[in-house]
């Protein structure tokens, strides 16, 4: 979202709108009164508009942002702006009243975002060990539960369910100021669509995909972990399937550096698989099977930012930050997903947080 | 947000983009494969069209979310369409070159949005309840606090700090499935921003705005509350000042009810204040004083939405839910806020969660 290149841009967060104009490196900044000091503080080297400084040229009745925006364009002097694909409209048109013309352009306004600093790095290790530190408590707690006759997990007597963990694995991240929404604990059949959140008791034998992607409340960066465990005996099958998916992250996490095409990537893990006897099946829409997903993404302000490991042109750099997330899914049955977020090195890469991975708990 | 209107009227939230368009009460919803099955669930009277069924008239690189609205609102035959303000450029772009008329709508495109219906008065009242029981434990907090002979708030032997309070509140917040971020524990100074989230340690005889706005995870829907509490002795002043602010609430509540304009009660609680000796003076940016805000704003989907209990044209009416919130702001010194949440009915207004109100912990 447009939102984090701003922030990106800006290091600044306020519960009011404000516009940034970036002409090279200049920042120019349009805030509420209110958001002033704010904004001076987080972004010192803007050049700072308030929203009061505008009331000359705008009787009260028409000061809308959408306006504001328009004679802050004009009083600087600019006659084409840049937006991207999400800038709203409504701004769009006032700024074309104005005489500004607004060009569409695709491009990410600050390229130099997929390259993260040092210190943004540890922003993402920070969010990265959160997540698992939530992993480990979700963990735990299949691990500890009793296990009925009947094979039905229980803690404290009562059924354990997806539900429950995921309110221990927000009881963690809390603690770690961040916030998830969205946490996947999808047990058996539901772990066979990647996007479904998950609901209901968990039993012995059947693999639960957990995946965790908190922000830091604070910095606004992520981190993405998934793990996929079983309580109690498994099939030969499931582990079979574990292990490929565990030898694709392999094979994947082993090409992850410098001077690599995204493409590269996303073609071995879809060519293991496929030697491995899992080929991909899209045809069939709402029961896809195999490898149905991309191999990662950028992880940043966005959860999901560039550069993406997948079928997308371009070169993996230093300082790009991706998941790498090979799964398997079995309309009907179940998936597999092992994911882990790292840093590109001089070298290759480097976990950002790193926590075991073992399928029988 | 528009996306909180597109979910008004889906009740639908998928982690994939997906398109509304509502043409009378016909709803066309544009929906990635993988999100088919829930949109169904989630909206069973909508026409579905999954972007998978648009493929034939896509070339694959071509397949972009802009471009795959604008197929599909040309293939179900529409020469124009009304978006809001927030709608994005790109989308918009795309449509156009597809010979299609997109018209700014700065109309509320589901107007009724305002009017909540009893079962979205009990998701709000769910969400207030937790913003109470979250109030509750905060000022427990600061309550059982030890202090020390300097003033400082201690709790086993640690300052008691805002940070920790939100951290109790969002412990608390999460028990009841709801999340916060840009909670409020201003001390002292802190206070007279209305926007400021405050830090640092408490200590006896400075107010505490606490502010508290959590969204349930899962309906959406939000809940909204302010108190300001001292601990231990507070001056004569700050007495006066929370009386004045109460009976300003007392007032606006006692205002709320159906055929009400809006400005009516901004301006009556405006004439309160100023009568009470605290005028309003909004000409030194970064200094206001006085009651320096409106009285409220709805609440639904969104924290801030329509109606605004302010200088706006309009009227209240059964089923609107609005914040009442009152307060007043001495720069460098400190505030007082106190807000509740209140659903109009036909006679007046009921607090959607009842909590005291006492200055003096």
């Amino acid at each position: 979202m447009e939102e984090n290149d701003v922030r990106y841009a800006t290091r600044l967060t306020a519960p009011d709108p404000f516009y940034l104009l970036a002409v090279g490196s200049t920042r120019h900044l349009l805030v509420s009164a209110l958001e002033a000091a704010r904004a001076r503080k987080s972004c010192p080297a803007a050049i700072l508009c308030t929203t009061a400084q505008l009331a000359d040229d705008l009787p009260g009745a028409s000061r809308t942002w959408e306006r504001m925006v328009a004679v802050w364009i004009r009083r600087l002097g600019y006659a084409r702006v840049d937006v991207g694909p999400y800038f709203p409209l409504g701004p769009v048109r006032a700024l074309e009243k104005e005489g500004i013309d607004v060009h569409l352009s695709c491009l990410p306004p600050f390229p130099n975002r997929a390259i993260k600093t040092s210190r943004e790095v540890r922003m993402l290790e920070q969010s990265q060990c959160a997540a698992v530190a939530a992993m480990r408590s979700a963990l735990e707690c299949i691990r500890r539960a009793d296990v009925s006759r009947t094979g039905e997990l229980k803690r404290q007597g009562r059924p354990l369910t997806s539900e429950r963990i995921k309110e221990v694995i927000e009881e963690t991240l809390l603690k770690h100021t961040c916030c998830a929404t969205g946490t996947i604990v999808a047990i058996g059949p539901q772990g066979a669509r990647p996007h479904e959140e998950g609901s209901g008791p968990l039993r012995t034998g059947q693999p639960v995909v957990i995946d965790i992607f908190p922000r830091n409340k604070s910095t606004g960066y992520w981190g993405d972990i998934t793990r996929t465990v079983v309580r109690g005996p498994v099939s030969p099958e499931w582990k079979k399937i574990y292990r490929t998916v565990l030898g694709a992250q392999k094979k994947a996490l082993s090409m992850v550096r410098p001077g690599v095409e995204f493409r590269a990537v996303q073609q071995a893990v879809e060519t293991y698989f496929a030697a491995a006897g899992y080929p991909t099946d899209l045809s069939e829409p709402g029961r896809e099977s195999g490898f149905i997903h991309s191999v990662g993404h950028g992880v940043g302000l966005d959860i999901h930012e560039s550069p993406g490991l997948r079928n997308e042109p371009g070169f993996l750099a230093v300082g790009h930050v991706v998941t790498v997330e090979p799964g398997l899914y079995l309309p009907g049955r179940g998936g597999v997903r092992i994911e882990d977020t790292v840093v590109v090195t001089k070298t290759g890469c480097r976990l950002l947080a790193v926590y075991p991975k073992r399928l029988v708990l």
